[in-house]
């Protein structure tokens, strides 16, 4: 099982075929799918298959590496590298979501704040906060580059820049918009500070308190606050865990609710991982569109694929300007500088506008030295990393949460982004685990969180930002425990 | 009369006696104040000074170019200094404002923005958008603190900084609160994206859609646009173009409108550069105390006394965490960084989550660049050398005014602060000059952008936040023309 997953995950990834370890790794588990080698059996050591293969030591080590982290094969000590005797399977994931089906005042707030502070606490494991640990980022080199902008614009960095915010950047944001299938002029885009600034900006553009939106169940805790302190209700439609919102379920709630906007986070959603078929977002974009309906496009993970490339927004469908795409550097690049930005189709003149009023303008510095970055620093290369290390972090990750874990978890398999949906047998509360955890020094985000009414009680969401380490496979056995111990 | 100013004012700055010029440009203007020297007299060379006060050429240049700058003296070509024929005296001022009694709609969005836009268009003599210009701040200086923070602290400065903010920031904006008479403690500072999002947050915590707030007529326009974005009501208060808001109008308006609270700006008020004395500052707050009404403290510009010393400000008087004291360092440092803070008192659980959902944290590196330039990087001294430079400007465009403008034009004569509020004679029409003034390449802020439903026709409001220049004088010559066209 895992072998097949291993070996369609690298027949998906043409540059798998450029890297020799990757095709040693690859012959190897092919010889595990075919039962040539069993489980508990031993394989050849890395000396033998070294010679066998005419590779370095390096390229099988590394190569077995892969194998041991993917669950295929172990080492025992002193004596080499066996088939696992049991191959690791992926767990189940969990079912569509069923949320109430009307639409509902929306109190969370005041749980998401206790949570967060708790979360962003000095010495813990974190699995809480969905933030890229700066280590995987290239802060020096961002960094550099902006003291070398400050030191050749000295006054043009220190002079405020109003709506729509700085050409520079919009016009690179533009042309990346080309790999999501979007054609944007640097006109049509408006930068703000960060992400969770265009959410509301774009929200308040569209819709008015009292107004009902449509959002996913489960939803990024951020939206569930932003329309909370709008004075709006929310609809929270069914998910599947693996293509996202249910067109079917939204089709209906529009009869039946009076629904202003929608608000969905299509590829790579947070906590659930999910992406949206490009199919499927072209008929989402055209139900929309039908009614007239605004679409808020939250795209925080699009450039978080799995795969070397990237999902299309709904944005690439619109041909109303009725999609209002939003996003940030926060999670690729640059979590302290908070620079995001949307393309708020026919809504812009009105964000731009409540833009210039909820904060005047974006900081100036910051957006041009993302701006020179982005055209000279490596961003591509940089993010063909970043892509690399979550699809080798988020199976490790699932693989310590199968092993630890107690019977009936189930996860889900995102194709893109950090984040792990984690469904806990039904009698365990996330809130007392997440309690319990923090008092371990372990941080882990409880499922009400992403529930417009608090519901959601036995999931939680692990985030997988920072590199593997020992501590880490300890919390996730002590996660497990803990679980355990609330059945 | 000029003279007297003149003298008064180096009466009440001790540090004049410290410098040389100053000392000479005094014992003149007194000469001429005393009558021994005459309007038309030539006054003696700067050769001859120079050797009778044994004083360097430099010092009496620099001393001769005060009194010219004053108006008390003019350069006639080959042939030396004079005593002003007709010596200047300051015109008029305006006087008690007379809003309508009523709460009333907002509406000034969209013209506000028209203004923006055009006064923000790069190669114009700018008057219109109160901005220091980057020449008059420590740019390279701050630039150079970032670029320091950022090595040694490059992890850090690359995380999200959640509410309340930067701890060394919050620490060293508590510090200097002192100044203003206020005891505050760290935890008791909120920072934000610039004074623009400390004031709405503050809003947002303390009223609702539909409820009324007072503020001062005029005032500053981004405050009626964050009144108008939020669907609530404003009911203008009179002022006084000296001390402020008329607290027995208040009182009257307390009585008869339900008003949520209020929002003004009692130090150097945009566009008035009104300062209300202290003791009216604590009646001030025991009024709204008795009546547990909450004050939004705009301080935006009280730190540009053109005094060496700042007033306090109300929230040195609050007792009862009524006063939510909103500032930044945009006007006086970093126009670039948008880097603000709130105290709000009681409400700083709100605001502290409002923060959080309107966008999530303020950019890391900018706030941990100012502390460390608040700690280390002569602050203080740049805020006299600032303070110095408005006490002299702003007297300086006074001046051109009177000499150009048509008659009947009166002229706010602010303590602080660097924006004049000018009221042209009655049938002239801000909006016509602006719109004429622009077609000049010369920016203006028209009287009607700081009023609720766009009264205040014939008042503009000018900006003097950069160097003196020629530009800048035959600008001012030919709004006074463009003024007396629309007679």
């Amino acid at each position: 099982m895992a072998a097949q997953i291993l070996v369609s995950h690298i027949a998906t990834q043409p540059e798998w075929q450029d890297r020799l370890y990757k095709q040693v790794a690859l012959r190897i588990a092919e010889l595990i799918e075919h039962g040539t080698l069993r489980p508990g059996e031993r394989i050849p050591s890395v000396r033998e298959l070294s010679e066998q293969e005419e590779v370095s030591i390096a390229t099988v080590m590394q190569a077995y590496r892969v194998l041991e982290s993917r669950g295929l094969i172990e080492a025992r000590p002193q004596s080499g590298y066996y088939v696992r005797a049991k191959l690791w399977s992926p767990p189940p994931e969990p079912s569509k979501s069923q949320p109430t089906r009307s639409a509902t005042r929306v109190s969370v707030n005041d749980l998401v704040m206790e949570v967060l502070k708790a979360t962003h606490s000095p010495g813990l494991v974190g699995f809480g906060a969905a933030m890229p640990s700066p280590q995987l980022l290239p802060t020096l080199q961002l960094h550099r580059t902006m003291a070398s902008v400050a030191r050749r614009h000295s006054s043009l960095c220190n002079s405020c820049d109003i709506p729509p915010g700085n050409l520079n950047l919009r016009t690179q944001i533009a042309r990346r918009a080309m790999e999501s299938g979007c054609t944007l002029s640097p006109d049509e885009i408006v930068t703000t500070c960060g992400c969770q600034e265009a959410l509301n900006l774009c929200l308040r553009a569209v819709a008015k308190p009292g107004d009902t939106i449509a959002i996913e169940s489960p939803t990024y805790y951020g939206i569930l606050q932003i329309i909370e302190a709008l004075g709006m209700k929310a609809c929270e439609i069914p998910t599947f865990p693996r293509e996202g919102v249910c067109l079917d379920e939204l089709v209906k709630r529009l009869k039946c609710c009076r629904i202003k906007a929608c608000m969905f986070s299509l590829n790579f959603s947070n906590p659930l991982g999910s992406c949206m078929p490009d199919v499927k977002k072209a008929r989402l974009v055209k139900i929309l569109a039908d009614r007239g309906i605004p679409l808020i496009e939250d795209d925080l993970y699009g450039n978080l694929s799995h795969s070397p490339h990237r999902p299309k927004t709904a944005k690439a469908f619109d041909k109303n300007g009725l999609v209002l795409l939003c996003d940030s550097f926060t999670k690729t690049l640059a979590p302290g500088l908070r620079v995001g930005w949307t393309a708020p189709g026919r809504f812009r003149t009105q964000v731009e506008h409540l833009k210039f009023i909820s904060s005047i303008g974006t900081p100036t510095l910051p957006q041009m030295a993302i701006a020179e970055f982005l055209a000279t620093g490596g961003y591509d290369h940089h993010l063909r990393k970043l892509r690399r290390f979550y699809a080798e972090q988020v199976p490790r990750v699932t693989q310590a949460i199968t092993k630890y874990f107690p019977a009936g978890t189930k996860v889900t398999r995102p194709t893109g982004g950090y984040v792990l949906w984690v469904e806990l047998p039904s009698q365990i509360n996330s809130l007392a685990l997440f309690r319990k955890a923090l008092a371990e020094k372990i941080s882990i985000a409880p499922g009400p969180i992403f529930s417009a009414k608090q519901k959601l009680e036995n999931f939680i969401r692990l985030s997988c930002g920072a590199p593997w380490s020992e501590a880490m496979d300890h919390a996730l056995l002590k996660l497990g425990q803990l679980s355990s111990s609330l059945m």
